[in-house]
């Protein structure tokens, strides 16, 4: 691999999700393999900014594998907003003479970097971090698959105590713009209604679907709820409508809230990290810029950043007919 | 053991909690090991009053000593508490020639229990199934340690996103008239301050030691608050002022909910409740009544049910002091 | 969908594997989402000759999605693999009206089920459930996702006492035929090597590599072994082989064993579960036989029975590269 | 508290246990808190000897009370059995003016504290780290708790093979010379019979046990078998043996080993890690030495070294009836 880049810079920013810490590892590995350095940047744009750097080696990351969060910080960063700021950040880059940059983190942190990418001219690759999986190029980010498991335990115990009261659990999910999480842990959970931004079917339905549900001996169920459903109510809003629509229901409400985004990654999800480390950095030494890495197909993809942020992964139709019939 | 019991009924009432399946099966099979009947009643005293009555054998409770709920349902009874209601279940009794109760649950389902023995002289012991720890007579109630180790783990999900982020959480954690849950989770999830309801310490004392923390350099915090914390405010509010009184910290609220009931029982929860239902059936066959069973320096101990239910176990006032030191 | 199938057998055989319950409770009902009847058959094939049939309905699979094994039981049949046997089992299929058969389980219940498809030209499609991932025409077997998380907390546990000693451990995992548990596990448990029945690079390159890490700095590793490695040593073995060669190293054996193949399923193997059941019920509906449901590129598809049990799932050798760069 | 101890170290010393990390920082912070200076000795007696000490303060500790294994490591010492490792180890601490030591171990690591106290008048308090609860003078080892929580979630996963499959399965788990974990677990995983070092009641009785058990129509069953156990057999022998003798089973052995050690310490084992921290840095202060915390009663208390060697937790006996009892 010829190539004029010696030394990476990896930085994690936005909403931290479990598998960061792998793939940063993989990232410093990855440099080390090509005998190449690398330093970690402390708090995304912000550390960029504020010269928040620290030269990092293969013993540097050990044992972080399976730990939930970044190590390396995330953070908002409005001076990054700034054209002051942006330079700032280039000239931190030119004096530790770093080459390029992997940015691990959302389609806000993307849009950042192809702004510095196109500013300066400076190399930059995207690992899409973010347990929504609402990133194109990509049919799973990293997190979103530990945050499914996180869900439907979390769920499991609540139906422990919906089944032994005969109860209505209104359960809300993460998912501002993207149903995944929701559709997934509905249909894994065993959720009897899932509420999908992607997706209003109005609520009339969902009180028929839970009349049709008692009618047929079920005794307690869950509805799943995207923190973006369309409905126009929030959960509780919701449960309070059923209650007075179906006065029968003893209804409860659970926000999952951020209990989703940390914790050890699945096996599948640090697999994928490593996978993207590698990905990344190589694309780098390759000349590659301005790309995020993707896994499609079992197979490693790149994706230009502007179409990574603009583009929707679609949620999986098939599911919500599935669904349907589980909830027969 | 002579007696003349030969048909157990075991309910459970209030609350679900991990472990009381596990109790369900030790009264099922101590009533089969001295060769008695046992009878399942559903959903507690309505089921009671309903005469939703099942038999139950050995082999009708195999493999649910791990599983979180109660497999027999648990309900709220307004009939219950009428005289009416009550003479119903008595007679159902009679008919179904049970000789005794045993009563799974909280200081509400002991107090129901009380009455009815007073009235018709039937035996009845309980068993305190909750996961709040505020009974009266045991160290230990049933699910109290599986929920510690649920909330644990709940939190330092949160925390691997509150270090990734530097921000301060407020936990909000079960117990409305106990600190026992928020105390000892507080403490092993390395809070920063734990507010119970058993002391109110004031808002100045959390403010200043958030910015003594600060200070100190720690850079992310989590507060536990015990549902029935006395200081005020709820989590929400809490944070508001904290919010407003220390604008550098970057505040989130989590409410863990429900998912504190549910779950597989810890080990420890598994063979207290196999413990207790051994001693609560034959606590019965020696003639005893109106006692709630409970654990005591390793030791099964009887406590008559008034003092329970007055009663109060006091919080550990040490683990304050633990709790003090630790956020050094 | 018009058809002249109006019941449906399911039944699962070889190794339980998390994830078929739900499969089963899928298959369940598909039925009776399309109307049509469903019948359990206990303990695999020997239940089909036995005659162990139990109608089951929608409320009949009620809350299993989450529960490791199989309610329908498992067993191995020697009977089945004699004309008699096999004519008794088609016999009693006629007795109790069902038209078409879901088999799930691995290769060796795919092999009986054609046999039984072609003496018989009774309908059967499967459903491929075993942790192994081991068989072609699917990306992912049911549960095999489950099993990876399982082996990654299990290593997780033992890096706790690998890195408190300084010490290198030998960790057995489960594959026979195929190294997908042991490569995949192996990345995602940060292992130093990773030894496959796929790949025999022999015992040199594994000394050498354990040599280089110790240089390097590392002072505890990690080496996976998939059951069906082609060393020519087991697990104990090879742990004596380096112990005599690299008398430095402090080694230890663990042989993680049946723990894999139970659990709760992840909600990736749910939701599979969910999908499989479905295509395989629709399948027979639309006259569809003697093919194995799949997923491949996140779709459902078939694959004819003889090619799936035939056929072999290559492992990704993009993982090994991964997994030399990140022992670097 | 007046004293003239202004310097602690603090090592971990044996097999590592959940809690050691989380005892270390209480340590720590309770030097802290005590305006005392701490020092973390790396690698057990073997760093004491070479000197590999670091300063603590309260920040080192951070994020650090959920981890299993102990970052302190630990080590065998061969020349801490000499009387010129001790001497050296001595001339180090007096070197790093080092005047306490908290010794956190089993009852070997006891040994040596007290043989090094003896020869130079040092003051050490030791705290009991170990899974397997067989030291007097606590009702609970640190590690212990969570081990029992490991092991039953192990079994779980395993009974969900054994009951698929009808199946009999022999589980190994920890404890040489004591029962404690294979009692609890027994009792906790609902084994048909549990061995134990303490209690010999002979294969025949097994054998009687299993026949009854078969008769009594359970179809798969679990048998706890400590490492200690002293039936002459070892797990696998006993596996063969009742094969042997009862041709109607299809046995399987799983040894648990090593993924008992680890994980993260359980809600219990972190609140008594950081109460016996700070008991053994206090009773340091207050002049005490030569003796180990414990808990007894929720209280903590202090036993003489030489005794908590000696000594030996007796298993509760109760808990062999309440095991006959549950598998009635």
């Amino acid at each position: 691999m010829s190539t004029e880049i010696s030394k990476i810079g990896v930085l994690t920013s936005g909403g931290d999700s479990p598998g960061m810490n792998a793939a940063i590892r993989s990232v410093v590995r990855t440099c080390a393999f090509h005998k190449i350095d690398c330093v970690g940047i402390y708090r995304g744009y912000q550390g960029l900014i504020e010269g928040d750097f620290k030269e990092l080696n293969a013993r540097s990351v050990k044992n972080i594998i399976n730990r939930g969060g970044t190590f390396l910080k995330s953070a908002r960063s409005d001076d990054f907003r700034t054209k002051e700021g942006r330079e700032k950040a280039y000239q931190n880059l030119l004096e530790h003479e770093v080459d390029a940059l992997v940015i691990i983190g959302g389609d806000g942190s993307f849009t950042g970097g192809m702004i510095f990418n196109e500013e300066f001219g400076f190399p930059v690759i995207g690992i899409p971090g973010t347990i929504d999986n609402d990133i194109f190029g990509t049919k799973s980010t990293l997190g979103y698959d530990t945050a499914l498991n996180t869900v439907v335990e979390a769920i499991d115990r609540i139906r422990d105590t919906a089944s032994s009261h005969n109860r209505l659990f209104f359960v809300e999910v993460m998912g501002r713009d993207a149903g995944h999480i929701a559709l997934n842990t509905g249909v894994g959970a065993g959720a009897e209604e899932i509420l999908i931004p992607e997706e209003n079917l109005g609520l009339e339905r969902m009180l028929e679907s839970l009349e049709r549900s008692e009618a047929s001996g079920k005794t307690s169920s869950i509805v799943v709820v995207a923190e973006g459903d369309k409905s126009g109510k929030n959960v509780f809003e919701l449960a309070e409508y059923v209650e007075e629509n179906l006065p029968g229901y003893d209804i409860r409400v659970s926000v999952l809230g951020h209990i989703q985004r940390g914790g050890a990654p699945s096996c599948y999800d640090r697999v994928l990290a490593s996978r993207m480390g590698v990905k990344a950095v190589e694309s780098l030494l390759e000349g590659k810029s301005n790309y995020m890495v993707g896994i499609n197909n079992d197979e490693m993809l790149l994706t230009p950043l502007d179409k990574a942020v603009k583009g929707k992964t679609e949620i999986n139709k098939e599911l919500l007919r599935v669904s349907d019939i589980m909830t027969t």
